[in-house]
């Protein structure tokens, strides 16, 4: 389904390295008609559950996670990289193939009495959303949803977020 | 004008270095009466241009470039740091106060035929918005507006981009 969303998704073979076919969004997201009809999808995934705040990931979950925010009426939060907040933070760090990595978000984005929507472009083993995940639940908010444009089904990112309501618009099956 | 938006801008002194008053647009980002205020301000400043593209610059800049290409019915451009984008790019580098920096942006992202809104969350001396603009008007494409949610008038970021129509929110004229 969504085959036409699906095919202003763009394959870049060899990216970031050798041998990944990196599936690439921007062509959706230039494309005026893709990226509308995107966003209605999105939003409609996430319409009436009482999400006061949508979490993007960096950086291009902060593309449709802004028009959910808005859409939502809702807070946009920004998830990112470490060092990039100017405020007091707090991190979650998560396992790679090789070594580690962090996510930070403001202390003070979120609040236990919030309903989040996480939202990224892209889902592939699913370590970066569920940090930020763990995040948001260490400061005591609802997971209302968990949403992404892209869902590489070959890599288990939905088993790692499948306590809770698990969304993606376009799912690619191999390499 | 824009108190209220203004007021929802957190001044973070010290950031990302001693002596730096940093502008953190994400407690405006985090309040959804802010956010969709300012995105309401955007999209006033920006409908009616013929706007076909809007380039959000990375990566605060994906936000409201986000909510603005989806209400102008336009595609969403990422320009990006290097090594970033996965498809061929074009690039433009620009001097620091100390170095260069460069600023990258798909090749096929815009075409000739193109009328852009560039679009980032703030503007200090102007170096990475003029370098974006350079971009892509070397595609050959028209800058329509360059539109930000907030400009440090102390700094020249405005006189670097006085040939477009530009647009800040709001203003902070001191350190």
């Amino acid at each position: 389904m969504h085959d036409d969303i699906k095919a202003a998704i763009r394959g870049v073979p060899d990216f970031p390295k050798p041998g990944i076919l990196f599936y690439d969004v921007t062509t959706l997201m230039k494309d005026p008609v893709a990226f509308k009809k995107t966003s209605d999808v999105l939003y409609d995934y996430a319409k009436d559950k009482g999400i006061t705040k949508v979490a993007g990931i960096e950086s291009r979950g902060f593309a449709f996670g802004a028009t959910l925010a808005e859409r939502l009426g809702a807070g946009l939060v920004l998830m990112r990289k470490p060092g990039k907040l100017p405020g007091e933070t707090v991190s979650e760090s998560y396992e790679l193939e090789y070594g580690t990595d962090t996510i930070e978000m403001h202390v003070d984005a979120i609040s236990s009495d919030d309903v989040v929507l996480l939202h990224d472009d892209l889902i592939a083993t699913g370590g970066t959303a569920k940090a930020a995940a763990n995040l948001i639940e260490k400061i005591g908010a609802t997971i209302a949803q968990a949403s992404f444009v892209i869902e590489l089904t070959f890599l288990p990112g939905r088993a790692k977020l499948e306590q809770y309501d698990f969304r993606s618009v376009v799912q690619f099956d191999s390499e």
